[in-house]
């Protein structure tokens, strides 16, 4: 492990650990959360923020912690893009709150300059999820991955394109179907390119139509608001209840009124999304 | 009233709302943050932030409003002094953290240039305080006020400057004696004056030593982190916990091992204070 410790805080019995570290894949240093709960973790669950977090959001605003302790579960947070000279040099990089810097939309990208660093897929299924794993001695049977927004896109499209890394998936309020939205058809076009064949590998609900088995036979929980003002123009959950129901996957889609876009409503529904994760790993029998 | 609403977000059953309003005492626009529980407010908790916070921080970060909702506790943050251009135009009010903007430190400075706009105890006792309880519908044996660090600090002298309104009282990580620490003699030599008989009527210990009768028969919940780093130089509690057995104020001053003067620590204790306040309210009978 080459992780280096930047600050910790004592958090619900367990710590909120803060780290940096030279990510082979990206290219630059990368920093992320994690949280250990009180006893040693018995699962961990990796949360992908949305579109302008880092990896301090989530952490700072959900109140995820208070739950983990309870459950026993570790909390991954990884940073939402690379960042630092190299990457803010880059034209486009900045200019946008939708587009580079705090928008890596956790793919590989193919397109020139954005292949060089943004290698989110490669970073976290190759590189940190693996190295936290074995840092805390544990295995896909106990890894989850949920995430909000953008990281919901990124929850649900790792989890499908890697069969069998995670046992338990789950998203608030997701990008559920970004070839046909403006902040997907941005992302995909500038780091995957204007031939949209490159596009269904990287969108939740075109994979889950493509999938030849139920991918999570426990079901997937996404809680949506619908008073969330990116609801009707960007997220698109009816296009993967549908593909979920075409394939036969559980979908426990929950649409929540009087529900916006922030962390107010994930901190509302956090709780659901552990207890969620916990059971598929066998650590609550209920 | 007269307060306009910024913002609202959906909130375990409930609405977190964000106001802005003109205030007399102060003489500007000032901002606050309240929570209303489902079903409407049995209670309501004033919760002071501390240095460099807004009306956001604690709205945003501890994590209050799940148990609030339960309990049925409305939750009201103000900022921590006044803002904009008539402030941040006076000499040495932007210079440093822990004076000026952000730090009101929750008295009415005699200073000039402070004592046009710096009115804090003013505006919260006599303005922002009596404006929400009307608008809830509620008193002072229904309200209860808490806060984290300059907060803390505030929340004690404010309840016992003013017998009788509020009925329960708690902080965490207080200033607990302003006069004999850095923050409190830059802050009141600024506000107050350098002449130290001003000082006692703001500071907690000392007001508490020279209460007539036990303020809070009930307790007060103090809690504490061993791991902050300005507990030695800034904080001491010991001198508050000596002032209450002067006095025979019950005092439940919990210290905490691993933990920091940060929100990952209030996050972690502020059930217990929420708890706290809705007993002595007798919304809890436990």
């Amino acid at each position: 492990m080459n992780f280096e410790l930047i600050s910790e805080h004592g958090s619900f019995g367990g710590v909120q650990r803060f780290y940096r570290h030279a990510s082979q894949q990206i290219g630059l240093p990368m920093r992320f959360a994690l949280y250990v709960p009180p006893g040693g973790a018995k699962g961990l669950l990796v949360f992908l923020a949305g579109l302008t977090c880092t990896e301090e959001t989530f952490t700072m605003k959900a109140g995820a912690q208070r739950r983990a302790a309870e459950l026993g579960l570790a909390l991954l947070m990884p940073d939402t893009s690379p960042r630092g000279e190299a990457v803010s040099a880059l034209p486009g990089a900045t200019e946008s709150w939708d587009f580079g810097i705090g928008a890596g939309f956790y793919l590989d990208a193919t397109q020139a300059p954005w292949d060089r660093h943004f290698r989110m897929d490669s970073y976290l299924m190759k590189e940190l999820i693996p190295q936290v794993q074995a840092e805390l001695g544990l295995d896909a049977a106990r890894t989850g991955i949920s995430g909000h927004s953008m990281g919901g896109h990124g929850a649900l499209t790792l989890a499908l394109r890697n069969p069998g890394a995670f046992v338990s998936l789950s998203a608030i309020a997701p990008i559920a179907a970004p070839s046909r939205c403006p902040w997907g058809v941005k992302a995909f076009t500038g780091y995957l390119g204007a031939d949209r064949d490159a596009w269904p590998a990287h969108d939740a609900s075109a994979l889950m139509a493509a999938q030849p088995r139920v991918p999570y036979p426990g079901g997937i929980l996404v809680d949506q608001g619908l008073a969330d003002k990116f609801l009707v123009e960007q997220l698109y959950p009816e296009a993967l209840e549908s593909a979920c129901a075409t394939i036969g996957q559980d979908l426990f889609l929950r649409r929540h009124d009087g529900y916006d876009h922030g962390y107010y409503f994930i901190a509302s529904v956090i709780d659901d999304h552990l207890i969620h994760h916990a059971r598929q790993m066998g650590l609550q029998g209920r």
